[in-house]
């Protein structure tokens, strides 16, 4: 294992490929309809297209297809998190690359709504991803303020993953040639990451770990206009009688800055970050900033605890063979983990 | 007539009524569906009631029945500005007050919507006022914020009157036993006022004279919760395509510390303000702010200039032969109440 | 005791005096210096005068002289807390009206800064409570922005009192010619009180209970212009490390609709609510509103717990010895006062 | 001279070298004095370092030594403005590039504060440009919330260009490796820009062009943390006495979707654009938006007319010799460039 130095002072790897940024997820979900309201009516989101099993969302400022994918299955999970690349050609260098890792590699070949060919890998840590590099467009919404609803959501910023092995997973997207901006460790010598936020497009991230029982999929964050949206979002929800789906916040985040709140979607449990007050991240000799586990103020500039369930629950995610992958415990302690929130 | 330290030394009168506050403004519009999408569906209000000419609508904190009716008619005209006050016998005592002055004086008997009866007037400068005491309730609506739209409106706050004789107009309002928060005026020994801030509620007014051709009601001002909320209606407003019934701002004024934008309405051209960020006004000693008609602040804090428009046109008041009140030219030389504007 | 049903149904009495407006409230404080810092440096109070042992303060708003006094003693406690009434001949009402209940009453002669005669009395309960109806006045800074600090504090809103006996203390209030705006009660027959929002201005309230032990001072509300002022104060005491001083929010309440944070000052643990988003209450039949004790949403609009100490610690009060009042339990079950939170 | 169709179609060149984002300019200033005065103290700029002749400056979210810089002249100008690439050999390539068109081309070694050597160099319209790829870092104090001042202003955005020829000028940007997002143009066959946003960072531009006489540095763009921000920045310039220095605004420009106000310092008349509300612009088939010139919404979403001195003054460039470039007539006509406030 790779130790927290090592992988810091090696830096990102530069790719053969262009990966450009997170693009959209894939939720399953039991209750078609009734996901439809939460996303929809009560967030907001743009509805882009719709199938018999599946609905096709995008933010506000999204003049892609979808970069939220709802499809029907008979359990909750996370289908895949899907990353656009910068061309066909970066297709085919990524599937060398997987083949070359011995990753499992599936093509999903055209008639995928609003897109071109994807590129199905599951990664060393049984996380679903996809690759692509055409998806059709629709013509901004972004002023269209009279249409506007909820928070509203703007675009999707990122994926936060819970895996057991941050320290194999930082080394697996480095390689990627994803860039460390900040990170949790543990003090001393044997310093440990209990959280890395990892970043291509020039934000504080396209992905993030946390550390715990996995791989699951912890949350899928998105970019609100300001904390004023935030705070809308939260008074509409209470309003229309769902404050229980508040999990965690508002607040602000130590790191990256954001100013959050955390949402539960009521039938299945997905977990929805608002998200606004992000950073550019992208001179290359941008440092990552260091917050140490003891510090609580990286998790809650302000203090106030998360939850149990915040730290505790998450989507399993699927495997080639379309069943939830084995989830299996933490390396770092527990205990250690959460120990920011204890401080 | 009156000098401006001489109204401001005196001070409001000991009234034997109690005026409470600004209530609610009668409209005259001549296309009632027209209207009914700029004021419900464009600006949020709340619809309390209808009838076959006329719609009767309130803020979405207000539980009072309406703060705002649109009554058809032939011509756009204000029908009338309205005041609540404590009890029956304030009305009783107000209809003596204004008969000693042999002011017309009408009482509209039961039947009008959602309210007990009314006592209609016209100020010795032909303004048509109304009192009452009586009016019907709803639940309020201010937190379901699921259903808020535009800026939103919470309350009317006040009315602003284009006047001739402002001197003679603070001269009637103190002795209705209304307080002088701000005004602005000439400098020099012979002061003269431009504008003058009367309030009977704890705010900076419920009644506003700006100097000018009148009588004429030049705007009425609607409250909203925060800047913000100003700032969606332009974007909202534009977004549907009707940026160019934003006649001023938003901007702040000096006086009354508003942040604020003017509205005309796309049919008549009626003005409505929506108003953030006023103070509180009710201590017994509370000094009046003076501005001078040169401190181009008092109307515009950051200094953009109004648009002619904004000096120059106001709606026709009707009289008791429910036709418009005749305008009489200003006192005050119309250069001069501008002058705060070519500073 | 009177019942909650009583006590609304009878309301306010018509009071020979008229009490206008909390005013100020004094805080004994073990280190002035210490205290500057937080309340001066931190929070943004406007320094109006100091002694050797005393500081005055006012908000940006605020135009007389102070509406908090700090006062240096052995043990941090809450001195009094003081409303202003319209004029000496209500002060010699209020004397005879506390010496017909009984009542110890006191007059501090002139001499205090900044301030008249003041009259203090202690309730039937324990609370000192103090009249006065003069107070120098300074010139408004609200439109001083480039001084404003902090959130800015704007003006001193109300007194929250932690009460063993709310319907005692509610009918005590009505008898002050205050209204009940809102109120949390538990269900069933026996309806008690377990919170209780009273007015004279028209705003929410200028005292609210809530039920537990005392008499003791839970916290003192004072205005900021808007939501974002809440958070940027959240954000510099984060920054400046003093997130600990964050004790419950930001959030909002559903009584009030206040958009709120709870701070406790750092050296004697004082409670200070930052508050926004209060609405108009001036209207002679606005009727309370109830709010259940089993509806989270009362306490909490989006469902945040708050911690057990915003719930437990509160600052005993000074008795007219000068030393704390003594603390009695409530009669209302500390479990039900809480099963708000437990919902 | 390409036409607009021409131009877009051929998109940006796939250059040899990567300029990464606009990275900081430098005034000529007359008083450096006058200048922090203004900078620092009224818009919150941070203090890098200063030299007897020069002030460096950064936004609160920069880590990076400057972003703007203040240098003392006899007369204002605009000194340069620079671009960050991604390594030195990106230098030497541009040089190549430069002296292939003939351009002046210039080394600044070392010995720039907090900077390595740059590649100073003239384009065709006479635009001093700067390329460097090494600058020291600071660390952040974006969550430095306690010492922020000002609007604040967090990072530089943007250079706008005055430009008599925005064809050639967006020809020349194209091959540079930058991507079209916005522009503006007349209506009609013989299709003319009148306005063009270019980018190379993920925003909409890094540099922009407005048509007129030229060449002339119209603004530099800052960003400011959100819509709130812009307005506390217009309350404190007023508040401070310095209402006048806001040229236009705030408001809303459709083109980018900016929340601006510009301001002019009170010295030199240097423009500064405060600037929120961007959006991502990173995907590869991105396609610019166009606006016509006769859509007023494009300048002003609110339609709120900018004043005569925002489309006319603009700032004199330095050449090679240290001198002002000669100030040429724009070829399309200055009325058609302005028509799209006229309408």
């Amino acid at each position: 294992m790779p130790t927290v130095n090592e992988l810091l002072a090696t830096g990102p790897r530069a790719t053969p490929f262009d990966i450009m940024r997170s693009a959209y997820a894939e939720l399953i979900v039991t209750d078609l309809a009734a996901s439809e309201h939460f996303y929809v009516e009560l967030l907001g989101f743009v509805v882009s297209d719709r199938t018999e099993d599946a609905l096709y969302l995008r933010g506000w400022e999204e003049r892609t297809h979808h970069s939220l994918v709802l499809r029907v299955g008979e359990r909750p999970a996370a289908g895949c998190v899907a990353f656009r690349v910068r061309s066909e050609r970066d297709l085919a260098l990524l599937e060398e690359d997987f083949q070359r890792r011995g990753s499992p590699t599936r093509w999903l070949e055209g008639g995928s709504l609003g897109m071109g060919r994807a590129l199905r890998v599951w990664d060393p840590f049984g996380f679903p991803l996809e690759f692509f590099c055409e998806m059709s467009q629709f013509e901004t919404q972004l002023q269209r303020f009279d249409l506007h609803r909820g928070a509203p959501i703007m675009r999707l910023d990122h994926f936060n993953l819970h895996s057991p092995q941050v320290e194999e997973g930082v080394a697996f997207w480095l390689d990627m040639g994803f860039v460390c901006t900040e990170y949790i460790a543990t003090d001393g010598a044997d310093e440990r990451f209990t959280g890395a936020w990892l970043r291509r497009k020039p934000t504080v991230h396209d992905v993030a770990f946390t550390v715990g029982r996995g791989p699951r999929l912890h949350h899928l964050g998105f970019t609100t206009a300001d904390t004023v949206g935030v705070l809308r979002c939260c008074d509409q929800l209470a309003a229309a009688g769902y404050a229980h789906l508040i999990e965690r916040g508002p607040g602000r985040h130590g790191v990256s800055n954001a100013f959050f709140v955390y949402l539960r979607d009521p039938v299945d449990g997905h977990r929805i970050e608002l998200y606004a007050c992000d950073y550019y991240t992208g001179d290359p000799d941008h440092r990552p900033i260091r917050w140490s586990v003891h510090d609580a103020r990286a998790r809650s500039f302000w203090g106030a605890l998360a939850p149990d369930s915040w730290y505790e629950e998450s989507m399993p995610v699927l495997g080639p063979d379309g069943e939830p992958v084995e989830i299996v415990d933490s390396s770092v302690d527990e205990r250690t983990a959460r120990s920011e929130v204890m401080a």
